[in-house]
């Protein structure tokens, strides 16, 4: 059994949905890792991670209207407002979704669905470094 | 430390929360590890996981009315509206809830509260086969 | 590859958030493994796990607030009502947030980001003892 770890580095311009799974692949094909688990895991309160639709980039368009709606950037509705307007609904939006996903790797092949890919779902306007750890557990 | 893997093909009918976790005993239970992690992974974005209480069915019953009320099917709503009024409200449900869910096995038993059951939640209308990813990894 | 097990218990006295980042820390660095994956599981229905900001306790209060404000402690909205006005909006807070984490050690460090804390998130109104199952497998 070997681990393996990588954190992936992304730099985003503002709220949106990232998707990462090329780089997480092109990672994970370079290990000498047959079988194995993949946990990733977003290193940030105000940013997530979220397994959705690859096909149609409405889909995205769609989340992150909705995400807004349910969580709105209103200083009136929190307590927490130093950091801006944006920061309590990147917290709320964060809960609501995933800080971390574990994937399985079989036959050298990531266990994804066809239509699913890998993203990052940035909630805070301003543009940031966010930091996916990586580590790969197999043989 | 040994690896196991299967695909668990679940058939909907429609909407609603799905119970499998006999399926996924049935299987645990016939591989030789004692502990071990195990990952299940939903392979599609219109269905999710969820662990949730396996004792009343109003619960379930409460659980699809809350996601519906908060995710409505009302193409006014989304740019995503060719695959029907329900897919957009179904990747949202998905984003809300999990796509996977890691256990961990003690002793031959899944670490699982008394109350806990493992659902698929299928958030289109039409039934549709979902396929749960299920990979084992222990000794 | 080792593997080693406890269950943290947590005493709640009614809603919010408890931070038991320092607990899981504590028996971690016990254990004769410098790299491995973290599996915690909640074996409850009615309360959950976040990964969370640790500095300001008021983004604890806001995410309580939103959360009570999304789903209400109000019979008149749920079937399910047997167990107090605070159990079907637990269920579906539980599973808007969740049920596990699987995080990652290298170099006998926990792979979090600066700013982030564990919590358990407690649903209900009244105290309860809560089992936070921990599994550590690695080398």
């Amino acid at each position: 059994m070997k681990q393996v770890f990588i954190e992936i580095i992304m730099e985003t311009k503002g709220q949106g949905l990232y998707n990462f799974t090329d780089k997480t692949l092109d990672w994970v094909n370079k290990q000498k890792i047959n079988n194995g688990i993949l946990n990733i895991n977003v290193l940030h309160t105000s940013a997530s991670l979220v397994i959705q639709e690859n096909a149609d980039p409405d889909v995205l368009y769609d989340l992150k209207n909705f995400f807004d709606k349910l969580a709105p950037m209103d200083n009136k509705l929190y307590k927490h407002t130093t950091e801006g307007k944006d920061d309590m609904p990147a917290h709320i939006k964060s809960a609501l979704t995933n800080n971390q996903i574990t994937l399985s790797i079989k036959d050298k092949k990531l266990k994804l669905g066809t239509w699913q890919g890998l993203y990052l779902f940035e909630h805070r306007l301003e543009k940031h470094t966010r930091i996916l750890s990586h580590h790969l557990m197999g043989s």
